[in-house]
């Protein structure tokens, strides 16, 4: 076992552990310099994070949940939109590997003086930065940041365009329930027409041969039948289900995905009134019993309770809510790393 | 001397002196998860505060103010109201004792899209967090969440309600200053009914057998007098006094804590001008001198110069008001220690 | 070589090379307490700090960019306006010498409860900041700070009058690129009037002997041509240019450094219109041919592309505004690094 950093290890901390590490000290079999989507990872690609993750968690297990294999390391979280769970998660995740962390919220920095991007970017890697993580109201925007920043750029989400770490945290959060989730029925419920998580999602479970089902009003899922009928990449082999009906969504379902329904979503007359979605649509625990028994019940959060899941649903015990948000400081933590040996 | 971590200390730091620790590495007699208020502390829970803000007094006067007794823990500070003192000084104490801080500031984070404080909570532990440091505009939110999160709450401050380290720190204050406040007089000056300073302080000065009065224009007292005939817990020996009269409050007195005048309280109709308030109850020089020679003036912050506190007395020979801020850091790291012993 | 502090250094890391250090630790020649502007600086001084700098330009270039001399010192950053660069580059460079950072903005914080900046002082330093790092809408606001704060005041930048930390990256950049600035013609293009940048480099330009010229519409350069004339600090030697012809000022220039057009002085009357300011004082590929050949672009940044600089000049071959940013993490690192010795 060989830490990423060559730099010696603080006195009592171990390295972590069962990772592969090469001659060279990289991960072995990793290769991308960004995480920008989950579209560009092969499925053993994927089963790299999720075997470094499993890694993360038995760090996260211990007494004092730290190693220095980032140890020095410039980590600046770069947030265009407000977001606790995910800032958080990265900050922690980026933490507990002893690397440095410098916030900026774009909302209270001179970004909002009409600087470009471009220029941004360019002046956080002046200034130290060498892994980016970022949130952007514009879908591509992190692409545009990776053509300009000599470090590792990782999408923290994007417009309505990808969350991979969400997706990846959730594939590895159902992963470590149900073991495999090939052909596993597995349905994301809700608005999918402005949901990254969505589209990120068919992405990394379509690989991962999920029976992925899209559940919403009509209107939510404008363009999507289209692509399911292609399947993901183009694939056939990748193609999925899209459905406006709950019941055949939700019938012997293993994995139930609960999107939330943004209120400033109304306005647009897409969505009818609060209320009468959640009677349509809403996972509450008499729809919940059209699925398998002991099915998974999953959120990327924040949660409307009430709304898109009821709160007995949210908090019951086929919840694994919860689960997500540990396993995404794990995700991170493993995409940080192994990001980090490619740098390397 | 033993850390309340096994985990070996960094090469040339002391541990924490003069704490009793126990077999098991806890401190001896602290019993409580949570800091929501100092009306279920004993006085032995107070005098062991004390002792060990004492020896965090040690480290704050060393050339490195920092111990490991932390290290490795996220402490996570969520404010859901502006604070600069109270904010950082939590930050501050619990970098001075090695653990890793997470600031969220609810204005700025993606609680302000509806999520429940519940929901926050849970969140914030799964992403780590194993202390959470809160403050809130509503009375009782910090009891909300301890009912839900695993590690330790410390309340920074819940509406009207308590500030349970702000009148641990006032307290061991008074008591660096006086020996003990056993007999003394304390005086409490100005709106008194919506300060959660003055309610959680009636709970400790009574407990330690201050003779305490409280001080202010008559509709800033409302529902205080039957109260005071009560006593603290409906104890009579810790009764204590309300009156109107600065005359009969300050007449040798040991101590004078001036509160803050909140000007949005002004629309209320409650208060006067600030002009008329600062003439009638406005802790002058010349009415300082009613209190006995040297007594101490203290005030919470931040100062509203020239209304409840003449700036002359801000700045005075009598002022222990720096002292408080700074016995705040060794107060938190005290109770961020004694509390870290416990959850162990 | 000795550390700034006793403490021992972490294993594997090296102490900053090549300052000179006396038998007390401090370093030789340094003097000032605080950083309040380039004025009061010596050329001695201005020399100390380029060398000091050097030094911490190879600490950067390490693997791990890090090194212990501020271990366990608490730098406040206390900002009363928006910034990225200087707040993350003064950050990143306290955090390189593992300092403590607290990040204070008072947008939101209790700041704008309306206590004092005399008071917010104070109880910083109660709270534990040792070395305060300031920027403040009001001109002079840190030579206020510096005279009730016990430790050492950096100035971020006040108001119109000063930024003295970018002056000295500035002129470092010159430096590293130039060998020596004597002589050289410096052009500072744009907003003088407005603009702390320029009034620090005219300390700090002909200090080290350089032959500055300033130039911009006649409006923004009110009262500068009566400086010009005297000297700065009075002194004949130390005359500029000032001129509204950027021909004149251009022809055969060294260095020519843009200066931000703020959009938000457009209303004063003071101004054209953006695009007709572009026309006639940006600086176009074409403007720039009058000067030397590898004349070097410099810009404090944020830029407007495309007003006061165009973008093809922005990031073209003879800018060195990157190295700006970066110089400035190694200027401010060097000045937290001496002003910690003389507080020593």
């Amino acid at each position: 076992m060989t830490d990423v950093l060559d730099g010696p290890t603080d006195a009592g901390e171990l390295v972590i552990p069962s990772v592969d590490v090469g001659p060279e000290g990289q991960a072995v079999g990793w290769r991308h310099r960004h995480l920008l989507d989950v579209d560009d990872l092969s499925i053993d690609d994927i089963d790299l994070v999720m075997r470094t993750a499993d890694a993360m968690r038995e760090v996260l297990a211990r007494p004092i949940a730290k190693v220095p294999a980032l140890r020095g390391w410039n980590v600046t979280v770069l947030f265009y939109e407000a977001s606790t769970r995910t800032r958080v998660s990265f900050e922690v995740a980026a933490k507990n590997l002893s690397a440095d962390v410098v916030n900026v919220a774009a909302a209270t920095s001179s970004v909002t003086k009409g600087e470009s991007l471009v220029d941004t970017v360019r002046t956080l890697e002046a200034l130290g930065a060498q892994m980016l993580v970022m949130r952007h109201s514009v879908s591509g925007a992190p692409y545009l940041a990776a053509e300009v920043f000599g470090g590792s750029v990782l999408n923290g989400g994007d417009g309505w365009h990808a969350h991979p770490t969400q997706a990846l945290l959730d594939l590895y959060t159902m992963r470590s329930r149900l073991g495999s989730v090939a052909g596993k029925k597995v349905v994301i419920l809700g608005d999918v027409l402005h949901s990254r998580v969505a589209r990120s999602n068919i992405w990394s479970l379509t690989a991962a041969g999920a029976d992925l089902w899209l559940c919403g009003p009509s209107t939510l899922l404008r363009g999507f039948e289209a692509w399911a009928r292609r399947g993901a990449g183009g694939v056939q082999a990748r193609r999925f289900h899209v459905t406006s009906s709950v019941d055949d969504a939700l019938r012997d379902a293993d994995v139930v995905m609960a999107l939330r329904i943004q209120r400033e979503r109304m306005a647009s007359g897409l969505l009818p009134s609060l209320r009468e979605y959640a009677a349509r649509y809403g996972l509450t625990a008499q729809r919940l019993t059209a699925a398998k028994p002991g099915a998974l019940v999953m959120h990327p959060g924040p949660m409307n309770e009430g709304v898109e899941i009821a709160a007995d649903v949210a908090s019951g015990v086929q919840s694994v809510i919860t689960d997500q948000v540990t396993n995404g400081v794990a995700i991170r933590m493993a995409l940080l790393y192994l990001l980090a040996g490619a740098a390397k």
